[in-house]
């Protein structure tokens, strides 16, 4: 009988849950729309709903270990969650503490970013390497350090929060409370309102990338500005963590050949020589699963 | 009879030696001008003048049981010496292999900031702190991080330089061939052009300091500016890393009462709550002596 971990990944869109394996294979993948504007009981319910449907797809064979989610949130040491600039009910959210109350089983929070770095580092691009960063470029931009082949938690388990390192002091304000987060200039978001203010007609991301591959200067300036400004940043990375690998992940690293070019030429142009001839800069492998195996893992190693 | 490490700490100014117990006493200090455009070779005879005074100074009744460094440089995991902006004829040099044969004992060489760095954890400001940050102010802006009571060396051991994070993207041009480094506006270097832009007659960071402590406003707004900007590259850094403690040291902390103000409010402003409650932000205790201990202790670690 294998043992399962029940993990689950609480995107600003969907909320997936999957039955993972301890060789993060994923037996059973169940899916819902997030649910928005809900109470943290409603959130628990919608939980449980998937974990029903994934114990039932799996059935008696395997023993369930634990309960496991990744959260677009600020998770401190105590799985509570705090700045959820898209869900903002569940701000103060015991989510450790209710999902332990509702499934009578060790519960393993992680901010998202982490999630996927760890997932990576366990299964996907970075699994043979020992110290990496992976940034996601979604709503937001997310980031997991991983150091000897363990998330940098910090202190508080803040730690990892690189889409709120600065890139320019007087520049877009942030719903973080700063200005110039390079958030405001590499996340989804962020492409379609600088597209925007370019005068194209995006709404999303994927917008500016098709508008961009048609021709048009405007998306294709955004994909440069984009692409300067995340390898300035990177190159700051580069610079004082000296990582062997960056992963760059979500979805607007849907539009890589469009900005990889301008960050390249960015981080060699920062960062010193040795550090920059080392690291190998890639895409996810894991895509969305990352964040989903990566908390698993966690509930893995705790169990 | 104990064990004793001979300690050096290669400055801009000075070239310093150390005894040093592995209890982290001082049994003698030895120091000479640091020789500017010598050799690899000549370097080595000085070195161990002092080391020869040293040894002679504490007798037969301990044994070294290495020799250490600590140097304005990036160093690589092999002991080699590269970007040193202010020892240029030293780049390339094999510093650790060179010590080892003139020597006979093991060497050890770190670059300074990130000795710096495990001195405070070992015996200073952040003793009693499992993660933490050290900034020096000095020529350059250096930097170590501690995490779990361990340096972060980075794949290569390049990492921790904290003074190449960009701050400014199209700001004053870096030695380090980017722009807008924190190098370039929160080093003493830094600090004493900033004043003479402003108009003030400064040729080291003291002179600024004594202007402003005298009421002159363009001094004081040099502070303003030098606290600003290393507040972004520290809010940066805790959303980043979440560190229990942040230290600042190197000649220019002496100026801290001009410049932990804009410092501490723009620190406030840009990073995360929690993590900015958590940082303790505080000056070097060791002072000189910080680089030396630290190298020490690494040397110890190893024998």
């Amino acid at each position: 009988m294998d043992n399962v971990v029940l993990a689950a990944d609480l995107g600003g869109t969907n909320l997936r849950m999957a039955a993972v394996a301890s060789d993060g294979a994923i037996l059973h993948t169940a899916r819902i729309g997030t649910p928005k504007g809900v109470s943290p009981e409603q959130l628990i319910e919608t939980i449980e709903q998937l974990a029903n449907e994934c114990r039932s797809s799996i059935g008696i064979s395997a023993a369930t270990v634990g309960i496991a989610v990744g959260a677009p949130a600020n998770i401190n040491s105590d799985g509570v969650l705090q700045n959820l600039p898209n869900l903002p009910t569940l701000s103060g959210m015991d989510l450790k503490g209710d999902l332990e109350t509702a499934f009578d089983l060790p519960a393993t929070i992680e901010n998202d970013a982490t999630a996927a770095a760890i997932g990576e580092n366990w299964l996907g691009a970075s699994k043979d390497v020992n110290d990496s960063i992976l940034v996601t470029l979604g709503t937001g931009v997310g980031g997991g350090i991983i150091i000897n082949n363990r998330p940098i938690r910090g202190i508080d388990g803040t730690a990892g929060k690189i889409g709120h390192i600065c890139v320019e002091p007087e520049g877009v304000p942030c719903g973080c409370g700063s200005r110039g987060c390079i958030e405001q200039y590499a996340s989804a978001t962020a492409m379609a309102r600088m597209a925007r203010e370019a005068g194209c007609d995006a709404t999303v991301s994927v917008d500016v990338y098709n508008a961009a591959m048609q021709g048009d200067p405007r998306a294709a300036s955004v994909f440069q500005s984009m692409g300067r400004y995340l390898g300035i940043t990177l190159a700051g990375l580069i610079n004082a963590l000296n990582p062997e690998m960056i992963i760059i992940g979500g979805g607007a690293a849907a539009g890589w050949d469009m900005f990889i070019g301008p960050l390249d030429a960015e981080v060699k142009a920062r960062a010193f020589s040795e550090p920059v001839e080392r690291v190998k800069i890639v895409r996810s492998v894991l895509g969305d699963d990352a964040g989903i195996l990566g908390v698993a893992r966690s509930a893995f190693l705790k169990s």
